[in-house]
């Protein structure tokens, strides 16, 4: 009974999931999941990566958090379209909910609209929400066995982000480790080491997104 | 009827973690589910905790993890008992679970049980297994916000522990703001500032074990 609910609820996500990825293929529109634990850096990420290419693409962001509005209003700040989503304790965003947030922005121009999902490893790995990809950012401070810990949600990443690398010199943390256990869950991860906030490594990130939008470009 | 599912889930639950915190109360154990995000260092903290209070405490622990048994061997290296239950893909411990773990330990002379929860900040929260406390850790390198975006597990929080205050230098993290966030949401909540790794400010959250136990020893 438990179980018949639960493949239920995932059942009808995935379906409003493939409807709204279906929509941003129509137009063009690239499409991301942006995962992590709470403060691995996504929101930092994205202020970098918005900011640096704010003249060749034009971003929207759907913010998921618990509580507050402070992320949208991080993102906003740089120039893009950004709707805040509050889960009220929910531990991960569903299609549903981007979806109606997705229709609260003018995509019209939109190239790549990236979804930050609520902070947590696990919940979110099980619920697309229209995305082409999913993208798992680990901060070197949460350790190199992450990826082993948490194996579901780096099996379903296209790309793990390594943030905080500027913290190398100060917490014991292997990014060959951590990159060995990602790639024996998920053979094909693709693997970014950077620091969004000092902006070491972020060039093959930036040249990921570039392939990645040519791809879908109509 | 999704709604009702869950609140049936809930009190199933709470119902085993009353039961279950009887049983310790009656056996004069203090337990205690410590919780936080992937990679804050609870293992680390529980490391040193039961290292340095070995010859003070008997101490019982309960391992949660998606996957591996790494944390369990880690505990047991430094003489305590401990039992891994591994969720597969779960992203919280239940009553049950901490239950039938603790059948599968001998808690005849033991002091404190703690339950090392699923690194999560998100749906730990919801689920009590049987505790009489709450112990949630916040890392510096998570930031300072992570209390007012999160509020619900520090709002059910006895205690927060700073942990990792040996990278303050390299991070953007106010102790005072963490510390008032977490207190707008619980005025009560105690807060201990610490590096697990050095030792740094161990000695008030030692204290306060000791004056739990006490209270909870027949």
């Amino acid at each position: 009974m438990k179980v018949e609910v639960v493949r239920n609820i995932l059942e009808a996500n995935d379906s409003v999931a493939e409807e709204l990825n279906a929509w941003f293929t129509a137009r063009g529109i690239l499409a991301l999941n942006l995962m992590s634990s709470p403060g691995s850096g996504k929101t930092t990420l994205l202020e970098k990566t918005l900011t640096d290419l704010k003249s060749e693409f034009e971003f929207a962001v759907v913010e998921g958090d618990c509580q507050t509005e402070n992320d949208a209003r991080r993102v906003a700040a740089t120039g893009a379209q950004a709707v805040q989503i509050n889960t009220e304790g929910g531990c991960h965003l569903d299609s549903a909910m981007v979806r109606d947030a997705c229709a609260k922005m003018n995509l019209d121009k939109t190239d790549i609209v990236v979804v930050e999902n609520v902070g947590n490893l696990v919940c979110p790995a099980e619920f697309n929400v229209g995305e082409d990809y999913k993208v798992t950012i680990l901060s070197v401070a949460e350790g190199d066995d992450k990826p082993e810990k948490y194996p579901f949600i780096f099996a379903q990443s296209r790309v793990m982000i390594i943030n905080k690398i500027d913290l190398l010199p100060y917490v014991s943390f292997d990014v060959e480790k951590a990159s060995a256990f990602a790639k024996a869950v998920n053979k094909n991860i693709e693997i970014f080491p950077l620091s969004a906030t000092t902006g070491e490594g972020v060039e093959p990130w930036y040249a990921w997104l570039r392939r990645e939008r040519i791809k879908k470009k109509i």
